[in-house]
């Protein structure tokens, strides 16, 4: 089966709808993977999903519905029978309710959260304690534990008998009577030893772990370093409490890159895919920041107006204003996105800022030359006035060497007090880099530009 | 174990290389992750870090050195002697050879290949022939097969045998007598069944795969969407020659994800970590998208001495320049960075874009609204002017309006002429909206300040 054939088969299936057919309708979806389900209701209006929700295998619902957005799962939930949302809850994977839980308001998580049995309930509520965006906020306590002293025989019986509700039966757990982590094995490992061997023997006891207060990111790291399908989650004892699937970090490293690029964008993040954010929030996501530089381009107006003497005596001195700002704007943007990308993927770490800075130095000036070379060369050529030519030439290698400079310097200095690099965006940048450009256009002019070279 | 200890680590290491402890270091590297393993060889310098590798357990070698860099490994290739190049490219997983040999020169690949014992070389042989970044060339051949008819007992028989090699065996492909792909199960289903049970029994015929000659972003959209450890990769024949796993397609991911970046700051994109690129290609690199904007400003350039009239007669106007143009940029930027990244992660598809800009139109214009206002309110402030304020207000909310637009669309209409969209980068949308900011600027000012207004 190739990917994206829904669309092949919708006319089909609102076919199946209008004639009725729920047997057929009931049998087409039984052969289609949840996350193809998901594709298919989405393109149904709310009465024919309700109902084909309830088509579904019973074992099926709950997953479909967990791939659905938040927001669609709340609409969800609104249609559906009290019976028909207490039973889809209850089945759901506990990490995937947590996320359901985590974007509603609370009024309604303590409604819903009242419809669960007590021991989902109660499980629930400890997953809801840990922090946003921590590895206990995103782990399952769903995992396969074992005991060092175990048979391989006795391990694969016990996970035999409790895996198929596990979130992964790949990965198992070498815990203590008072469940500290001890080790880890895998079931490739298990299957490959011999059935009396003990479990001991194929533990590997240099676990590598997170806690559960620590940054989802970290967990991501983890999982990304070591190749593993997942990572241990203990508490502040080092119990075992819980693991992060690689799954769950494919779909972390998607937010967060996202998230990362609307940062740098100048763009308040969100979390909902783009044709799911209403118009509202469309506006409030982006004007903040537009509204901060309109207001931070001030700066640059009141710099103009004191140099308006300058200007208005050579008013060629204004067609290149765009060229300098743009070029300065531009190598910060560009040496900006290379040290907050780095920063995010641990290329490099802060504390190597004076590397960074030494190497950075080298580049901005060589571009800096270069840039003003050929911007001499177009004044030059196209007004055919020496000292605006090299007014501009300067000028632009200057802009540029300082621009490269501030667009390294800015999320270094995020990262050093412990902000997020990526919230210095682009546009940022390039603002503040409009005014400090003109200040050294200007300066360098007024000192170049004698009153004798002004025709 | 936690996280990043190497560097607590590394003075008893320094200790045992001075002391030439070599007993030391070996027992002291045998208990450490292939991953730290390599971190702690990469604080060494190069003759320790041959010496390091030859205190490294046999069966440790050729993991340790698959996870360096490729320009790393050919580096350590030179340093090796031939024999031990050959023992570790022979032990290599074929994908990580892949990856090598996609990164060295020609000549280098054709010596390397002739190292290889026959077998490993037509395999080498046969991966490169993928396309780059084709779902092959990342792919490993070494997948657990079965057959519909054997028993679960017999399939797990065969696992135990052939196991040890493959990639992964927690996903197990079904083939008929003519290699074709015909059904998935899972390690999971294989050790909950039945040992008497037909494998055809748990067997899902509905498997999805992609091609050799797809991109590998759709192997990696396949295993995002599906949450599959490992997608199979069939040929033209649908025979399958090799699977995709998650931990390729990981990396796979963050590598794009910088691509785009780089691209969307301007930078021509490269795979090398932050500090591992030499100063010439840092400069190469960045130089070609900044000298092609330079250049490009000299539009601004021009249009801005074609409206000298207007300027000369109200310097006023240019104060305004930095702000209006670095408007147009910053809402440019952030509807390009959307609509980007929504092309990217999927969420949106170019054929939307009916949808799209019907949408867009909209908040373009509210935020035009909404900034025209606040920069009228600072140039009537500044200035006491009320034709230029009136001026500055219309022009921000055109360009606004405009910029949101533009933004949108060279994206999608890259998509729509099948290149990558992630190509616009900021940086360009910000040049042609400067010029198309201030043809709007100019001819709204010639049109409101007549002569009467101008003082």
């Amino acid at each position: 089966m190739e990917l994206q054939w829904t669309k092949i088969f919708l006319p089909e299936i609102k076919e199946l709808i209008e004639t009725k057919d729920f047997k057929g309708l009931r049998d087409f979806l039984r052969e289609r993977h949840p996350a193809d389900i998901v594709d298919i209701l989405r393109e149904l209006d709310p009465t024919e999903r309700v109902m084909g929700f309830r088509l579904l295998d019973k074992n099926k619902i709950s997953e479909v519905f967990a791939l659905f957005e938040p927001i669609e799962q709340e609409e969800l939930l609104k249609q559906f029978t009290e019976q028909h949302a207490k039973e889809i809850l209850t089945e759901m994977q506990p990490d995937d309710r947590t996320q359901l839980f985590d974007e509603l308001p609370a009024h309604v998580v303590e409604r819903l959260l009242k419809l669960l049995p007590p021991l989902e309930r109660k499980e629930a509520n400890e997953l809801l304690n840990y922090p946003h965006n921590s590895a206990g906020r995103i782990m399952t306590p769903e995992y396969v534990g074992l005991q060092m002293d175990m048979t391989v025989a006795k391990a694969l019986e016990h996970i035999r008998k409790t895996g198929l509700n596990r979130e992964t039966i790949y990965i198992c757990y070498i815990v203590d009577e008072t469940k500290k982590l001890r080790g880890v094995t895998s079931l490739k490992n298990i299957i490959l030893a011999n059935p009396d061997q003990l479990i001991k023997d194929i533990t590997n006891e240099d676990v590598i772990y997170v806690h559960t207060t620590d940054d989802q990111e970290k967990a991501v790291r983890v999982v990304q370093k070591y190749d593993i399908l997942a990572v241990p989650v203990v508490d502040n004892e080092d119990r075992l409490v819980g693991i992060v699937t690689v799954d769950d970090v494919l779909d972390v490293v998607q937010e967060e890159v996202t998230e990362d690029f609307q940062k740098m964008a100048g763009i308040q993040t969100t979390e909902e895919e783009y044709f799911r954010i209403v118009f509202s929030k469309r506006i409030l996501n982006r004007v903040t920041w537009l509204v901060v530089l309109v207001i931070a381009a001030t700066i640059s107006q009141t710099i103009l107006k004191r140099y308006s003497g300058v200007l208005s005596s050579m008013i060629a001195l204004a067609y290149f204003i765009p060229m300098l700002t743009g070029s300065g704007g531009n190598t910060g943007s560009q040496s900006s996105t290379l040290i907050i990308r780095a920063l995010a993927t641990g290329e490099v770490k802060s504390k190597e800022w004076w590397r960074i800075l030494s190497r950075e130095v080298k580049v901005g000036i060589s571009l800096g030359l270069i840039m003003g070379l050929i911007a001499f060369a177009i004044a030059a050529i196209s007004l055919k006035e020496f000292t605006v030519a090299i007014t501009v030439g300067i000028s632009l290698c200057t802009v540029v060497s300082v621009g490269n400079i501030v667009g390294l310097a800015i999320p270094l200095f995020f990262r050093f007090i412990k902000l997020d690099p990526a919230f210095v965006s682009a546009p940022l940048i390039a603002t503040l880099l409009d005014a400090t450009g003109l200040v050294i256009y200007f300066e360098i002019a007024s000192r170049i530009l004698t009153p004798a070279s002004i025709p």
